[in-house]
């Protein structure tokens, strides 16, 4: 669409999906990277790319004499040969600017340049005296060493000491447990030529990230909040959006993710990591001025990709809309499970979830191209997609179970993946519908247990509640589990009591949306002021059900419910009639999502195909059936 | 993932789009096409593709020697040639079937194939004696005259007149008008040497498409029906899913879909266009053995997109979901206004609504990368995704602006486009948000009318329905529509008497899911029996006002509402309470909506200032302030 053209440096997976979002657009992109068949390069018949590392500074000059805009795929870049094209005037504009990618490079500078703004982070300490007074020469091992056991004196052990250059993946991190281990950790890190600096130990709860857009005018534009989960320092897993108690934390990560960004120059992606605490607290880990792979998320599940908004914020083109489009989203890394020259079956181990991914309604598989397989080495993703959290989870699970299958599998290269796992195992295969494989996992999980469990009423993802003030509700209240159990959705019980602990009322009330509830039902008897006094704290639909008491058959209970002032309403169902709230909280859930819909009017019809029966009996039988019986 | 290699013929857009899917899976697919930068070889560096016609029988073979498995992304191709490589052994599948494409490609052929089959289609007849015995020999364009006038009187005019082979795009038809234009129809469809069929006008009031993957097994799976809008001929427009008062239309398309492509041999994905009747009957128009232009919305708004399940279904992997995966999806295509040799400004002017819909959140844009912009040539498509088909039309709307503001420059060569829709009007502009829009939408439509229309009360694609058994109700009912405007949410309000309107009553209730109502409003006095009779025939929350009468206070009405029998729930508000139930319905929008659900917290915090500031005004001015007055 638009004539400039853009160079990247780095032809990886990142950049991969950079090129397809710039090919949508018609977007000439020329790509440094070594070799004819980098990811990237694979998809873009460009003549123009280059064939170098993107280290190498007369390439970088090259690229930048070719392009309108630079910009990177991975931080670890010349940042001063970047700044370099730009003062010679080789190239109008590089993304992020150098000074930032230069900035950001040094974790130290950029825990520093977050505290100037006023950002978050967990208490952090120089350990070279360098660091305090850069005009001393760069500091000795033994100086670290020293610096660091002074650190550990101040916060106590352990203490996270790490690189302030070239870490990744884990890599440049060392745990010291005691002041022995300073040395070791000096040692480790390349010390005494690299500066290192110290963390107090911050023992969060969860790990959390938000994509944020920069344009070159300064807007930002933050992604939703998503968890991350990290195995052996690599992201494993992402969920989008964060579901948190505390309705403010996907808001408040959000905020510090757009204030942090905003404080750079440059237009372009920005990956925010945050540490979330178990008080709620969030603090900034570390950043990253690109694509990110807690992003990727984003091809499928917001309106416009990271990759995309990316492409359009360093051409200055308009932002794109960063909202989710569908109602929550899950991604899993495919990593190299074993290398391709130790074990023959490397690829057929690590593609193990993916072929399993093949019959999983809303799953998207992307493999990058690489090369070869080794351990570790990042060789695709697959993003799940779903109404709810309960329905991604559900779909995500058994991708999960074969990555487990497939990394013990890989353990021993003599072992063989099951034939299901497999590529042969799957072909020409009739895929089983989502109804047959949910019944399927049903039928499983009831065999599997002879007894019910708690967790039959409280699904750790659910989209409905049912309160009540009192177990001797449970009686009234039991049949709006069992409809919502014949329907599959996922709800939790519990007893929720007005007037006897009103502050777990106001604490359940607030925190249902952002834990992922769409609606309540409530029931309530005598005064009955459970489902209005929580309809006066969530903006949810709560449904409310009059138990009938022992003195005013209930009608008092039905017109404390359905008497609300105007401003605040419930959905009062008939006196005792919890099936009726169950199935209303299905219909709410079906307002939106045409499987429920479908639900629905198949319960419709056999309600009818009931009584149609009962219908042919009496004719049958005669009107006095029941008498002559 | 695939050691399999596929090769295709053609390299346009579809094979573009193709391309794009493949490579996500690390499939490797071989171009045939002529020169280096047809659009799909843009986007795959594979060395392998072929340069030359992909109508050129020797090319065919060499592409089918290097690759398992070849397919089409044009229909008018040299099937007889495909047929033979696959004969020889050079390929190992060709899918669809060499067969089914040479079926496909005769247009009476086909027809005569679905009638075979017990599909619906639109009346047609042979014109030529030929096409009723193959053994004569191709019949003459005298022959051909008496024909098409022989059809007219059995048929009566006008009728449509056909080419058997080679149309697309509204080439190849005729309408014949009297008996005199036989003779002409035959002349400008080139008959004589090629065969034309008859065709009863159908006077439909619809078209609809649907998408359809059939795997190399046999299964079948459509994609939701669609609706297409035409302009000259060439698609304009679709949206997604098919809206219609009769419940039953859009599953019946996807179901003679569905049974069309299982007549078909070979494995892939179809386009099945429908004439939609003004008595809901539905005809097969035209089937395409391949992606298909009706189909590009799947990229954005499906589990699996079209492209991703043709090359499933084509390398025997099990079928992704077709299921939308957002709520509501629209795409116009970006088709040439002008020849870039004769009107510089070709490619700006047509453009200009890409550059709108950068501005728009949910909009994404496929450009294909075309040599040169000509008049009529299909230069891209712009995709549309939103909660709601409100949402999408709004979404929609600057964007189809554009379209008409460009196409009436394009008229005239030197006219220049407004510069918001150039490019340079748009680069480093912060883009608006989707609420700043749509108040200046309001403002300027509030500003441009005098008095308030019907329009206010009937939003052509309504989320909520208000209805009342008689307008002596409106009263109640008006603070609902008052509230459902506030949250701009798109409503209608009309009325409905169980009692007078036992049909239409029906009718509305079973036609609201399938128009797109997600909840429905029924105020209801006395034996108040509407809220309960229309949750007794739609799967939909209903809402239910109990109105006060002249004699019980609205006790009556208000006990005939709530108490509904086990299985149809109707969600009760207080008595006269209109204002709740709105509240109630936009509660239900917000389950699924975090844009309603923020709405609500507003409205939520705004009326707990509103109190708060009657506190201080009673804490400043004495408990007597209202009688001081």
């Amino acid at each position: 669409m638009e004539s400039r053209k853009i160079g990247v440096l780095g032809a990886g997976q990142l950049g991969r999906m950079f090129v397809e979002a710039a090919s949508r657009l018609n977007i000439e992109v020329h790509l440094l990277d070594v070799g004819p068949s980098a990811p990237a390069k694979q998809i873009s018949s460009n003549p123009h790319h280059i064939d170098g590392k993107f280290s190498d500074a007369d390439k970088i000059s090259a690229l930048a004499r070719q392009v309108d805009v630079l910009t990177i795929e991975i931080e670890h870049v010349d940042a001063q040969q970047l700044q370099r094209v730009l003062d010679q005037g080789l190239v109008k504009h590089v993304h992020p600017l150098p000074s930032t990618i230069r900035l950001i490079q040094d974790k130290y500078a950029q825990k520093v340049h977050l505290t100037q703004h006023g950002l978050p982070v967990a208490e952090y300490m120089a350990v070279g005296p360098d660091e305090r007074d850069p005009s001393l020469p760069a500091s000795s091992a033994k100086e670290q060493a020293a610096g660091i056991q002074a650190t550990g004196q101040e916060y106590g052990y352990p203490i996270m000491v790490k690189s302030r250059t070239q870490a990744y993946d884990g890599r440049g991190n060392f745990v010291v447990r005691d002041p022995s281990q300073a040395g070791q950790a000096v040692e480790a890190l390349g010390g005494g030529s690299r500066g290192l600096y110290a963390e107090k130990w911050a023992p969060f709860e969860r790990e959390v990230a938000v994509m944020v857009v920069r344009s070159s005018s300064g807007e930002v534009r933050a992604y939703p909040a998503v968890e991350t989960v990290h195995k052996d320092s690599i992201c494993h897993s992402v969920y989008a959006p964060l579901r948190h108690a505390d309705a403010s934390v996907e808001a408040k990560a959000r905020e510090i993710a757009e204030r942090a960004v905003a404080t750079f120059g440059g237009a372009g992606v920005f990956g925010v990591e945050l540490f979330l605490m178990k008080d709620g607290q969030l603090y900034i880990n570390e950043i990253a001025p690109r694509p990110h792979n807690s992003g990727h998320y984003t091809i499928e599940a917001t309106e416009t990709s990271q990759y995309e908004n990316h492409v359009r914020a360093i051409l200055g083109l308009p932002l794109g809309g960063t909202r989710l489009k569908v109602g929550s989203a899950a991604m899993v890394n495919i990593i190299g499970l074993a290398d391709s020259d130790e074990d023959p079956e490397a690829v057929t181990k690590t593609l193990a979830p993916v072929v399993r991914s093949l019959s999983i309604p809303g799953a998207t598989t992307h493999l990058y191209g690489k090369a070869g397989c080794r351990r570790g080495r990042k060789m695709g993703h697959i993003t799940v997609v779903g109404n709810s959290d309960a329905q991604v989870r559900q779909r995500l699970q058994p991708i999960l179970d074969a990555l487990d299958v497939a990394t013990d599998t890989a353990k021993s290269p003599a072992h063989k993946l099951p034939k299901e796992l497999t590529l042969a195992g799957v072909v020409d295969q009739p895929s089983v519908s989502e109804e047959a494989a949910a019944a399927a996992a049903a039928a499983a999980a009831a065999a599997s247990k002879a007894t019910k469990s708690a967790a039959d009423f409280a699904h750790p993802q659910p989209l409905v509640g049912i309160i009540m003030g009192s177990d001797s509700d449970l009686g009234v209240m039991l049949p709006a589990a069992q409809i919502l159990k014949r329907f599959n959705v996922p709800f939790e019980l519990t007893i929720v009591s007005a007037h006897r602990t009103p502050d777990r009322m106001r604490d359940y009330a607030r925190s249902a949306p952002s834990r992922g509830l769409r609606a309540i039902i409530a029931g309530a008897g005598g005064a009955a002021h459970l489902p209005g006094m929580v309809a006066a704290q969530t903006a949810l639909p709560v449904i409310g059900v009059p138990v009938k008491g022992s003195t005013l058959d209930g009608v008092d209970s039905l017109h404390s419910i359905v008497q609300m002032p105007r401003g605040v309403p419930v959905a009062s169902v008939a006196i005792n009639n919890s099936t009726n709230a169950a199935l209303l909280a299905v219909r709410i859930l079906a307002a939106a999502d045409s499987t429920y819909l479908k639900a629905m009017d198949d319960y419709m019809r056999e309600m009818e195909n009931e009584v149609l029966a009962k219908v042919d009996r009496l004719g049958h039988e005669g009107w006095d059936y029941q008498v002559k019986k």
